[in-house]
């Protein structure tokens, strides 16, 4: 059997072929996805189920002189390597190796950078402006996500681009099967219905899609095409935006995918204004196991294609996030005012089993991160006690609601933040690198930074007995392993522990104050260059007394946080110092101010000097060379 | 005649009144506001446009127990005097008066502070989930302008709390009218729609509200009830969220509005679900200058109701918002490639010239932050210059845009931020403190402080320029009057200017390092000392080598800006000095960790010791006593 998917380096080879031949080049395809995927780890399901989607669209349209938007942008390997990227997913998301999302500096068909959720329209709709006031022919098109769809941004986007009459941009609506995925939120109950409309089931049928079999005259084909989807699709929210609504067809059927995008971009071309396809997928498509288990197969690791993801059994050491999801149990069943909220990341967040024993107190609320948080004041406001468990890279959505609705009322929301530093994998968009520095400039937010995970446990119980708004930040991954009390109550809030104490006389001595997990790297220096080492645990309010005696007694302090130092921990303590008039020599350690690519954690941190001999060679450096 | 309005001071006696006696108390009301606000100076269009409403409100719903969010808050004048605080209006928005928007702390009836847009949906349905959970029988009403929907997180608020089929939550749409402020967006166009659908001429024209004159049978209302709409408004996107639409009424009727609240109320209490009504409204309604000119009557100072505002002469130092707008109109000019964007802040940002002369060059997309920042990315990914203008505090709510989107893909997009420091009478909710810290922190972009209005037309051609991410900050405001160039020429990029040297022997030398217009705060100062003073331009990049020289010959730095200490450009400037091992005694001047309230901005920065003297008593207290 001849390979046609080797042959094709770049979409103008893809354009070549006839269109019966791009249901086995989407077969190759897929399975080259499955392998890939199950070598080196990556997102599986949704790219499983965009394959005849991305075919359809390199091949109708001219990329990269039309552009492709991809929301999310976790479903774009078919995308990668459709664009002459074939040979690199072997190093996908690897250090040096290419990106799992698409990224501007990658390739020309990568027309913008995504990861987080909602932007591709307003994206497009910049490119498609600009195409308009430049005279120039090309199309932009938004390829999202139902589940996106229900970030507010998308709103935003569909009611400022609908008004144009002419805008040559098209959002493909990519709406995976709700039988599968639990719908969250009234628009995906929406996409629903107009899924069992019977305009879709007999496109499924094989009746074929209404725009292919209309006749080439335009106005004719448009009258029709209404009158089709006002008698099997009566009302419709996005022609109501000034979207030119088609659909549902079905994404997996190259037959239908095909002569619609055509005739969509011929009528974007013509100046039809706005175009809006809704296509129906199903995640993991043609990979049973994936099929049966979405959720499982959202992003693996590396497995066998032929037996599926093992059962592994569970590491000996939890993670954070695993460490949290009992915490929130067992604070839950001691008080019934928790409320647990999670934007679209259930498990993500270790919300699973909290979802199963309190499912009147658990609330997903969708990729809505603005609205968890001002959710979340709601009830603080009628005495429940909020839990907002938010990935650190994601509570960049809801900074203003953070500051406006919950710090400036003082409203006591507790913000679990998960992924916190570096991320590995998932790269710069990912990383929660900028929290601290953006927490700690809000008046009464508490800031805390735990050492370990049962630290986390510590702190959660203090922030939730704060009567403060307030923030607990920890890592992705694994903890040490440490022993797990089974307390719930608080530790002093604003008190840092002293773990070791230098034993050198005053005029040598040197503190390391540790804010949050690298605590752990800073442990056997302090040992070798025998310095006084504090687990600060609060960021907001410091230890000021601590402070005050240690700069009695010390020469000099080094300060490290995995958070950027432009603006973090080491700045308050500096900050505070400076308010004092306490001149101290004080060396910053913490992320440089980049934005910081893929790869391994471990190996990432060690060029950021953040390794245990990264941090021993600083405190040399600034202190004893 | 009696005066219904002094008898009131609280909901309760409101609710002993006849529904007869209610139009005379809202002529009263809003006779009591026109004079109320013309005295104090505050928002006057709003309110005018709300008072039958809120009447209403607090006649039919059980205030407070029954909670109303006011979205945006701006129109809460007649709620504010209706509920006790009457005496306070004199004082409203003044250094220790009431504010002039919905605040907790000032009243039970205000159950959740607003200012910024959106948000109201949000607090009312966590509201209303905390009563159903906690068995109590309350309902959370949200009032939230036609502008506000167009915020995402609206949508966001209603896409989750429209699944919950029994939510004891009303959102009622308070729809100005369309033919005088400038619709923007689909949805405006929408609401357009249905208001000039015949079921609302019908209401209007006094044929009575469709629910009015329902029988108390509550199944067989809602099926006529539904039968109505569907007659007459096909399709409604309301009702695809999972609300039940009614409307569109005349929300200066009360004998529409009151008994349509109580049905309303009936079927929340029932159980009935989330309920969604559409008000038609009139800004300024009742003040016939305020109704043909809504936007000149927004937020007037002091002026003579029976004159009306006079158009004074232009002050003779113009704003930093004239002169932004004169650059951007003199920069278009000069490039075509240059696009403007503005969230719905056309005149606040001075953007009407531009509006006018490069009318295809101007968007306006609404309240819709997070979408201008990406839309903008769009924009500079095809070659073209996009400059967003956005009040500081407004660009909180699209930070992670920023971060995700323009800063990590290194994007050319210029960041007028109007409104930076504290703003006056507006409050806390609208202080642009935080800017300088939130932003330092981010990789790529650059942020630059203006000491004057002058100094800010240099920097924007810096940022235009610069090919990278920037942003320049600066005050609501007259400027200093300085001469303003015609330049279009950018100045060097990270080079700070310095204004004064001192002549003291290096031992005695003290620098400060003014970031921002403080600096005209300490001229007379660094006289009286013999300071050095620096216009240091940048927050980022700092004039490293600069800092370098000076602190070689001085013993002391201050540095100074009208932004929070917590991370601001202070801590770069020390930042730097520890990454080099230099020790240096620095005082840090700036806002306060706290949210500073409502107030004349003279005296609240010289609360905060921000003031000439007070800047002069820190440097004498720190380095000299």
């Amino acid at each position: 059997m001849t390979s046609p998917l080797k042959s094709i380096q770049s979409p103008h080879e893809l354009r070549k072929l006839s269109r019966s031949e791009l249901p086995a080049l989407a077969q190759e395809l897929r399975q080259y996805i499955l392998n890939s995927v199950s070598s080196t780890g990556g997102h599986l399901s949704s790219n499983l189920g965009t394959v005849e989607l991305t075919v359809a669209l390199h091949y109708v349209f001219n990329t990269p002189d039309d552009r492709l938007i991809w929301d999310v942008g976790h479903q774009s390997y078919a995308h990668k390597i459709l664009t002459g990227r074939q040979d690199q997913m072997a190093g996908l998301r690897q250090l040096g190796g290419i990106s799992g999302f698409p990224k501007r500096s990658e390739s020309d068909y990568d027309a913008f950078g995504t990861a987080h959720s909602s932007t591709s329209i307003s994206a497009a709709a910049g490119m498609a402006y600009a195409a308009q006031l430049k005279h120039e022919k090309r199309i932009a098109v938004a390829i999202i996500g139902d589940s996106a769809m229900t970030g507010g941004m998308a709103f935003e986007a569909m009611n400022h681009a609908g008004t144009n009459r002419t805008l040559p941009l098209v959002v493909v609506l990519n709406d995976n099967d709700m039988s599968i995925s639990p719908a969250v939120g009234a628009l995906n109950r929406y996409l629903a219905r107009l899924i069992s409309s019977p305009f879709y089931e007999a496109t499924k049928n094989g009746v074929g899609n209404v725009l292919s079999i209309l006749p080439p005259l335009k106005e004719f084909a448009k009258r029709l095409e209404t009158q089709a989807k006002g008698m099997l699709v009566p009302a419709n929210i996005f022609e109501e935006f000034g979207f030119n609504y088609i659909g549902p067809i079905d994404g997996h059927d190259l037959d239908s995918l095909v002569p619609t995008l055509e005739n969509i971009k011929r009528m974007s071309l013509e100046g039809d204004g706005p175009q809006f396809l809704h296509v129906v997928t199903k995640k993991g498509k043609g990979y049973p196991q994936a099929e049966e288990d979405p959720i499982l197969y959202h992003g693996p690791g590396k497995f066998d294609p032929l037996v599926g993801i093992k059962k592994s059994a569970p590491a000996s050491k939890p993670t954070f996030t695993q460490v949290f999801g009992q915490w929130l149990c067992d604070k839950a069943a001691a008080d019934e005012r928790l409320i647990g909220i999670t934007p679209a990341m259930c498990e993500g967040s270790g919300m699973g089993n909290f979802q199963r024993q309190f499912p009147t107190r658990y609330h997903d609320v969708g990729i809505a991160e603005q609205h968890a948080v001002t959710f979340a004041g709601g009830l603080a406001c009628e005495g429940l006690k909020p839990v907002v468990a938010i990935y650190s890279t994601f509570l960049q959505r809801g900074y203003d609601q953070l500051i406006h609705d919950i710090a400036l009322q003082d409203l006591p929301v507790v913000f679990a933040i998960d992924r916190a530093g570096l991320v590995g994998a998932d790269g710069a968009t990912h990383a929660g690198s900028f929290d601290i520095a953006y927490m700690r400039c809000i008046p009464n937010l508490l800031v805390m930074t735990p050492s370990d995970e049962n630290e986390m446990r510590l702190l959660l119980n203090t922030a939730y007995h704060s009567q403060h708004p307030s923030a607990v930040r920890y890592p992705r991954g694994s903890g040490t392993g440490v022993q797990i009390t089974d307390s719930l109550e608080p530790v002093p809030l604003g008190k840092a522990v002293i773990r070791r104490h230098s034993s050198l006389e005053n005029a040598k001595k040197i503190a390391v104050l540790a804010f949050g997990t690298l605590l752990q790297q800073c442990i056997a220096t302090s040992e070798s260059l025998d310095l006084t080492l504090v687990d600060m645990r609060f960021v907001k309010p410091l230890d000021e007394e601590l402070l005050k005696e240690l700069a009695l007694t010390h020469r000099g302090f080094v300060t490290i946080e995995d958070g950027v130092i432009a603006g973090g921990a080491g700045s308050a303590v500096q900050e505070f110092f400076n308010r004092e008039n306490i001149q101290v020599n004080l060396l910053q350690l913490g992320l440089p101010d980049a934005f910081i690519d893929h790869g391994d954690v471990a190996l990432l941190m060690a060029q950021c000097g953040l390794d245990q001999s990264g941090i021993e060679k600083a405190i040399r450096r600034h202190f004893i060379a």
